[in-house]
């Protein structure tokens, strides 16, 4: 249980309740460290890093270097592998999570310690988790609706000469840029069995390694403008690349096997660290509302009753995305990724837009300063859009949970049906006549 | 602990595991027995209540009366009162009261059993829990922006003649209407010592018996047009109303001590009685949607993935708003309703904005039929956008909170030159150039 | 042309230059005349007409009845008629006509005027136009999507053994409610010919007369709980209903002919009657905002500078609605109604929702007697609320019009096309790689 | 008059018939033209404009180099100045200048040939309107809110040794990045007299050549994360640096007279960019729309009656924010910059926030690709953005109009008080009880 004096800790202090509670004195201990670690080593750094990224723009920046080292050391590395992976893992749930850790890597990381053997483990996932590779995930495609992952049309066919070799032809949008000196690997998703009846097992996820003949890159797709370095967001081509078939994870065909087990907790970890940014944001708007040199006529910007309501306004929807997220978390934790589906895509469709709009609001408090590099809340913002999208759009996600809800309406027509019949029976007793309405 | 089949039961289906998980076995037996009564004998009697109305207006009908005799006999009378009030309260947290019970008979019983004497409480508080009679809440006024509680003007003063006497003179409105046969008592906040120094001590609370000389109803308030009958909401006048000395609730000068205690709970009754009937709103859009002989363009309501879309939201924002409740129960739970009050204000924001929109909504999706008597959401969205106003604006809420927020800056602001000076630190580590930023 | 005088005068100050430059004198004189007649002899009149009301509710009241005799005196009677009516019409155009005139009565005299033969004209049109009776529309059903009106199901057949008869049988929901005194007769739109391969030839508009044997009234239906009276919106059943084959306006199955020429107009006849309330409205917030009794923490509620940026944002979607709704009226007036389709969708779809937003605001800035009867905000924010659903629901037209402009995409993308054949051309002129995109 | 033709035409389609009335043969002939222009000569060229400048980032790009020699031979060029500048202006109105013009140019031109004595215009003006040289306008600061301009610090001294020099100190953001090779000229807003009694006298402005000893540049500022090159946004010093008192314009304390004339035209021409660009961004979305690759669940984007109804929406807001504008030129056309300075802020207010929201949803529809630069969208929305910034943010011009509204309380009373007389008389004459409401 946490002290009266964690409660009010910053690390603390936004939990509700019932979250509180349930942190086990291993989470107390990891989260007041990641918070110091955060507050002491990341924040601080954001601007070294850059001026490093200035000079290679295409290499994890040697700070970065360092403070993995250092992580390591400390025991602050790979927090967010749940407890079924054993030894793996740190053993805390997806609620005690509450530290940011990037994308993909995670969910890349994930994937590969779920579906990979032995061997690819060895060669793959070691390096990944050591930090010193980092990896890239291929499935979005500019030629077709690639958010119905069906219409995937980057071709796997077996080299007709060399069975054991794979040839991939097709085009792909996001996953790193290879470019990152870093990057060690794509995990692709196309399609093997284009005729297969069922359209759930026509695609394949096989690890193509880089470099790899007949692999690459077009541009780096900027957001937003943002170059994103080192990751960067990769357009690439596959041109009769080939791959060893000892590639291929989980096996042919089970490639949407794999992709449900790693959105599931991706999305939530992409949710997390909106939170967060946006506390962030929301505090520099705190900071700027009382800041004694902003006084447009007389007043600081936090006196003016107008910014008084949109301060409460963003901590208000701030706490109640967190809800939701904590929430989501939660119901992972405790019935699996599967039935927290409903819960992931209800964080997925809320968080991601109402942190964007946060976070605008915080600018437009900064005045002219708010969109220049002054403070990192362009960045945050570009963050926040791209999540809508990443992932899948917001209407894609409600289209799912609306057609879910759907199936629902005949258990509740058969409730209402029973009102009816009931109305009828208290009609007859007090004497009153039914009315009828279409 | 609930059961696999409990957990997909409608009562307990919508409810977030970590609830789920805190429910007692009481809470349980309780729930399951409150959502069938609900089901069975509440729903299905609204119309023969609205019947039973336009014979008699302004009396309690025949079968809410029987109804209450029967609540009683099956201990599902007065669920509300928390474990504080010992015999009188069922044991039931905030948090496992999911149950409707109605404004303001809830706040006021509260009231009466936390601060009156003994004497009082036989008098006028036993009635109410019975369910003989019913109490109104008068406090706001035509006259004053009575939002600022600290404006009230009406008046109360001892008549020199006779010091046990209390003399009113003021205007005010809502507060049931007295025309209501059942009505027995005004619970009235009024200033009996203008001149004192301190604002918060001017004023004090009395019970206002009906009939009281000098007491006359002006008219019913209509609310968007509907009456709210046998109720209603009143518009009253005291013209040197006379009322004893003994009728003093707490001490002269308490008032707001009272109406604090009185208003945190009232506020989060709303918003779960809200969530109820937005529930209700959300399952007549689905019925709607699915509703075979409603084919605009040849395909069901719920068959355009606009309107999929629509109830994927809809879904959502319930959810997400049941969150928000749901917590700000369990934080006054736990940590007392005077420290629950951010949770109370965020739920009293976000949740009558959310569901007046909601049920908006599912009016749209009932075309013509929508905005009718053929349905309760008309009534639904007008009770959802009362509670707007209700117990204060939103306005007023965010400007407490706000005002709350706005002082947690300066901690903040030295979190944030921490990170200056660090980064100060790694610009000498790293050899980079500190930017300078105004 | 204006006076300067006039053009701050409050009958003209809302206009646009461009609107208040094409004015003719005949309309500025209308237009003053009737500003001051809407001043002095309808505003004052609206509670005096309520309480006549009360007395006998569905009756044309006695004051409305008597300005009606006055207004003809003045000249100010059935001013909307265009002039393509002849000497029906006082020969304003759409533009001019800026005063209110209720529905459905406009609708329905425009539709008799322009497609009844000499007899029925005589019949049935001069009564209405002297306001000696009044008219309903007949045409949404509850037992089908009516929205799409080719789905209206109610049946029109041929007595076999009378052939001058026509039989009705159907249920209707809408068009005002038989039981006011005055309404001498309902225009109804159903099906003749169901099997007709033209599904926008099925359907026959006729005259129904108060009364018609086999005609019955099951209810008014209350919109968000107003009964509306004495127009009323009824529900009602044709059983068997006999009415005369001469009472078939314009032809067999030429209904939808009819109904074009119907809405159009009158759905700007309504967005014109909202902007006229929400001025309203407006005025009312304005003088709540410095009303010297309303002082929240000291201040008028229009010191707050939260409410100062709420009062600029009503005033300017105001009149950013009143420009959509201008550019309508002129549109129809130079280019026809069809031509205009557009621009009387943009104004249906953008006004009821703007309208109802901005007097929403207003009753919040009222506080707790916002809800209530103390002002006609209520009733204002249900008409607007209503007009949302009226003539169908916003989605329908939105939908209409999406599927226009996807019609024009081809256009566009011919023209796209030539930028990249010039861009390509330009990437030679001046040596630089064209850059492919997916 | 438009020809039947030219009313379909894209140049004029988009224009509402009031419009298209008023445009000149002239305008008419211009609008072809420059409709011709950007189609063929500016669109298609924007990626190679791009291309030069990752090549030579601060210079004007030589593309757009020719293409203003060639806009000049084609009498293209300048168009923006209204017919009050005599043989400077191409003679169209506000109202009829409906294509592009890149700001700070207009603006500062404007300001140039209003207020300089003609050995400044000379100097400085001219080789600005013959696009040779590009300026810069200098007023924001970081160290104030100067949003409100009063509190402008940057201070203008005389030397007091040499009184024909004024001596400058300050910090400015915003006003291009003197990088720029074609920049040569800062109008700089400063304080020269803080103590004046008048603070709207206090402030001087004057032109700063490049270079200035004492001024440098400090960073270019990125927009969300864009450098806007080759103008870019600068922040830059002002260390003691030295202008000739000679460059002091219209006279020292007459800044805010200068300063109001130039934000009015400046702040429509920047709604009317953001209208051409929304329209280009409403292009894409349709094309998009009707991709025939892009079909996710088997149907075209446009296909899904969600996407019909968004393009409906986004098709009528952008036309009702071009009535907006449309309505703000003419007025500053026909009742000066002075009187049309409420519609000014009207379309402030609206266009760039709808404007983003039209563009951020047509990013939206493009899916992974919209957020890239596969598309001009992103860099469109940072415009839109930007725009809700630039010139004073939306809550300062919501406040300005807020205010003035209220001043029109008073009279407004007036008349409802004439109500409340006439309502009196009315009761009498119809022997009705008047109600009295607080």
């Amino acid at each position: 249980m946490l002290s009266a004096e964690d409660r009010v800790h910053p690390a603390f202090a936004r939990l509700p309740p019932w979250v509180q509670e349930k942190l086990s004195p291993k989470a107390i201990d990891y989260i007041r460290r990641v918070h110091h670690w955060v507050e002491t080593e990341c924040v601080p750094a954001e601007r070294v890093v850059k001026a490093q990224l200035a000079v290679n723009k295409w290499k994890t920046p040697p700070l970065i270097q360092e403070l993995r080292v250092k992580a390591k050391k400390e025991g602050l590395f790979n927090l967010f592998l749940p407890k079924s992976f054993g030894d793996l893992s740190p053993g805390l749930t997806n609620l005690e999570r509450t530290m940011n850790c990037h994308a993909p890597e995670t969910g890349n990381i994930e994937l590969l310690a779920k579906y990979c053997n032995e061997g690819q483990k060895q060669k793959w996932l070691l390096p990944l988790l050591n930090g010193e590779t980092s990896s890239a995930y291929s499935m979005t495609e500019p030629d077709v609706a690639s958010s119905d992952a069906t219409n995937i049309a980057c071709r796997i066919t077996r080299d007709p000469k060399d069975p054991d070799t794979l040839v991939v032809n097709g085009r792909k949008l996001y996953g790193n840029v290879a470019w990152n000196e870093d990057l060690s690997v794509y995990i692709l998703m196309a399609c093997s069995d284009p005729e297969n009846p069922d359209p759930w097992k026509r695609h394949t996820t096989i690890i193509v390694p880089k470099p790899t003949p007949g692999f690459r890159i077009v541009r780096n797709l900027t957001i937003m403008g943002y170059d994103c370095a080192p990751e960067g967001h990769g357009e690439y081509i596959y041109e009769n690349a080939r791959v060893p078939a000892a590639n291929i994870i989980l096996g042919e065909g089970r490639a949407f096997e794999i992709a449900q087990g790693r959105l599931g907790p991706g999305r939530i970890h992409h949710c997390m660290r909106l939170i967060g940014q946006t506390e962030r944001a929301y505090e520099l708007a705190l900071i700027r509302a009382t800041d004694p040199r902003k006084k447009p006529r007389g007043k600081l910007i936090g006196e003016f009753d107008s910014n008084i309501e949109r301060i409460a306004a963003m901590r208000i929807q701030l706490d109640s995305m967190r809800l939701v997220v904590l929430n989501a978390a939660h119901t992972m934790d405790v019935h699996g990724n599967k039935s927290g589906r409903y819960a992931i895509a209800q964080s997925k469709i809320i968080v991601p837009e109402m942190a964007a709009n946060i976070i605008d609001e915080c600018m437009q408090m900064y005045g002219g300063q708010g969109l220049t590099q002054h403070t990192a809340l362009p960045e945050m913002w570009m963050y926040a859009r791209f999540v809508r999208i990443a992932d899948g759009p917001d209407a894609a996600h409600r289209h799912q949970v609306g057609r879910d809800q759907l199936k629902t309406a005949a258990a509740i027509k058969g409730r209402h049906d029973g009102y009816a019949k009931r109305y009828e029976e208290l009609c007859r007793t007090w004497g009153v006549e039914k009315e009828e309405f279409a």
